[in-house]
């Protein structure tokens, strides 16, 4: 039986991508920058902690980035670099795959 | 800012797909029918108890199926169902993104 390797990277990407949380705040951020409070409004069972640990990762790995705009108050947003950016075609797939294949429990 | 409605069928795929182990699992079996033994070999740091509980669930989603052939001793084998198999583009994507994106940790 051919098995299949897994590479390091994939599993990395799977293992991150695959954590709580993550791939539905890479969603809103498709939409544009957001603020933390816009998405925390979009994810109502998130809670602020789990949101702002996410976030910092997110960031480490490049996937985000935050900007700080001296106004008052001070404004933060939050938005997809280019790396982040990249997974696009990856929620395309899930939401055609969900539409396909999922049912929403009403039918 | 307008903000994406995460639609039923969507969250529960994201839900599903990332649940610890079940983007694995279902990568191996992207290779073709194999007994529990084989997917345990190709995953090592997965216990059989966990392995043997997504296969369940994997199995309830109607992801894969599960063939017995009455042999001596009997055969089990786990495949992809048509549902499963239609994920291959959400790996293909993730294998795209990560060899593009993630080190691998030796670079």
């Amino acid at each position: 039986m051919e098995q299949k390797q897994i590479c390091a990277k994939f599993e990395k990407a799977v293992e991150l991508l695959s954590k709580r949380w993550v791939a539905f705040i890479i969603y809103q951020l498709m939409s544009g920058p957001q603020r933390f409070s816009d998405i925390e409004h979009g994810l109502p069972n998130l809670s602020g902690k789990v949101l702002s640990d996410r976030l910092k990762e997110l960031e480490a790995e490049g996937l985000i980035r935050r900007d700080v705009y001296p106004e008052m108050p001070v404004r933060i947003e939050y938005s997809l670099t280019e790396k982040g950016r990249a997974l696009s075609p990856l929620f395309t797939d899930i939401g055609n795959w969900a539409n396909q294949w999922m049912s929403d429990g009403h039918e």
